[in-house]
């Protein structure tokens, strides 16, 4: 069986790890998971390239992530970053550790030897092991580009990085748009399109569905991709009990106008969406055109994030018996 | 009183600091210290670019420097070296620390954003409080420069990086000869003539005469303003005993074919060095043209290092008194 899933950074990682657990109980294995990830929220820190949603893709499916905080390495040091304070290097509002800084430079150092970042990233899952574990992780696009926020203050607006908005400012200035920096000239990374069409499964997790699944959705063919292929499309509802486990979703979507609830999101896909998850507090609600199924959505250990993937393939399952 | 030194890595920083402190003893100061540092050792190494002697300097000055080793940073630790193995990133036989990575970072960042290497150098500077201590360190030549080595492998010759030589093989490879690649099109750096020419005293520390001083002599009109100059020109051997105290020097003078002696090494300076301060056991034998004095010359502590450098000006100001 072909998985192909879209992913932002922690939700999506953590119902992926889950997802490749209950993967390796079904029979008929080994199943492959294809990621699609979200680099609208890659950032150049200090002459280097950061990928934060690939980065939390990799340690946490590869067993190296900070388990409390869902992202960065465990055990880490920050060595680096105090030198850069003392040497007065902005920005100081980033935190990397010194694992972390591994990373960056092993991927800046190919990236400037002219590696295409999806090359680069394959390098890195080695290392994490992904290989092994049937997954592959897919930037959705080798072009760089950059998800920009713009914001109102007082009569003006003003565009700053996704990453500054999110972490210097913590989602709290007021968002009037995002644009993503490039993606005008951006086309799908090598394969993207291809494992959403010949996929036999489709799955969106519980990622942002404006800063992280939205982005991916920008991809030039990526959205009929989706809209094209024969797999079931299902997705997993990010709130629960009308607001986001994590992260700023509620404040992406109103900034968008999008109601903060299920059926809000799962508009933002209604041109190619077949089944939708979403948690049993917010069972009842139909939606018009798909197939809505309720079940836990808390990812309180990786046993609830598998109880979710296997909820999610199930929904699929039927859903191409139904069809 | 404004003096200027030419250096190298461990050798020239411990002297130098034994003569800031030395010097601070002195009246009518601030005495002015302005060191030309050599690049030649200068590497890219994971694509950050690495001023081995710069940083000895600015560590040892800026107290920072791991004593025992007499290079790199105290309380070092070693995260983003190990992650970069595990990525298999080469090279893995120099071994940088996180600290001494964080002084990478910021010095390939300014760099990769147009500054010259003096400019550069000047920022880190300011963290290490030298221009506090009237303390200027100029980089030899802002112009990238390399040393190469060309080394005998049965009948064939190569040429390999000098710290690939000097850190990976220990000097233990057959030296046919050094070349700087680069310094055909390279400048002397901004302040540089200068501070020779306009010095009232100039200094050569016990760096290293072939790959240290030697490559600072190669720079285009550094040897006519060492010629020139009207400040008396004193050098301190590197020699003691016959042997060099730390460091390959005698494999340096051999594969260029100079004595390991203080007068083979005084002899590649005769053009412009006025006085020669040698080793005790090394007195005795006059160098023709010097005035040679003996003192010693083992750097056991910074009050040693001092003492040398107190020697070394009084020589200096001898020299003065009787030109």
């Amino acid at each position: 069986m072909r998985i192909t899933a879209l992913a932002g950074g922690v939700g999506g990682a953590r119902f992926l790890r889950g997802l490749r657990r209950h993967l390796d109980t079904l029979p008929d294995g080994p199943h492959e998971l294809t990621i699609i990830g979200n680099t609208g929220d890659d950032i150049t820190l200090f002459g280097l390239r950061v990928c934060p949603d690939l980065d939390t893709l990799l340690y946490t499916l590869g067993g190296g992530v900070h388990e409390q905080q869902g992202w960065g390495r465990a055990d880490e040091t920050f060595a680096v970053q105090h030198e850069l304070a003392a040497y007065e290097v902005p920005p100081q509002w980033f935190g990397l550790g010194d694992q972390d800084f591994g990373t960056h430079i092993a991927r800046s150092l190919w990236l400037g030897q002219g590696m295409p970042l999806s090359r680069v990233t394959a390098r890195l899952a080695e290392r994490w092991g992904l290989p092994g574990q049937h997954v592959r992780l897919l930037p959705m696009t080798d072009t760089p580009v950059e998800t920009h926020v713009v914001v109102e203050e007082g009569e003006e607006q003003r565009a700053m990085h996704f990453q500054e908005w999110w972490v210097r400012y913590q989602a709290q200035l007021p968002a009037v748009r995002f644009v993503v920096a490039g993606m005008d000239h951006a086309v799908a990374g090598p394969g993207v399109l291809d494992a959403i069409r010949q996929a036999d499964v489709v799955l969106l997790p519980p990622s942002n569905p404006v800063v992280s699944i939205g982005i991916i959705l920008t991809v030039p063919g990526v959205r009929d991709a989706l809209r094209g292929t024969n797999a079931p499309v299902v997705g997993v509802c990010p709130l629960v009990g009308g607001a986001p486990v994590r992260g700023h979703a509620d404040v992406c979507l109103e900034a968008i106008g999008i109601d903060v609830t299920p059926a809000g999101v799962a508009g933002l896909y209604t041109d190619f969406l077949d089944g939708w998850l979403v948690d049993e507090r917010d069972a009842g609600a139909p939606v018009a055109g798909l197939r809505v199924r309720a079940c836990p959505l808390l990812m309180t250990d990786v046993d609830a994030a598998a109880a979710m993937g296997a909820a999610a393939l199930e929904l699929a399952m039927d859903l191409r018996k139904a069809a």
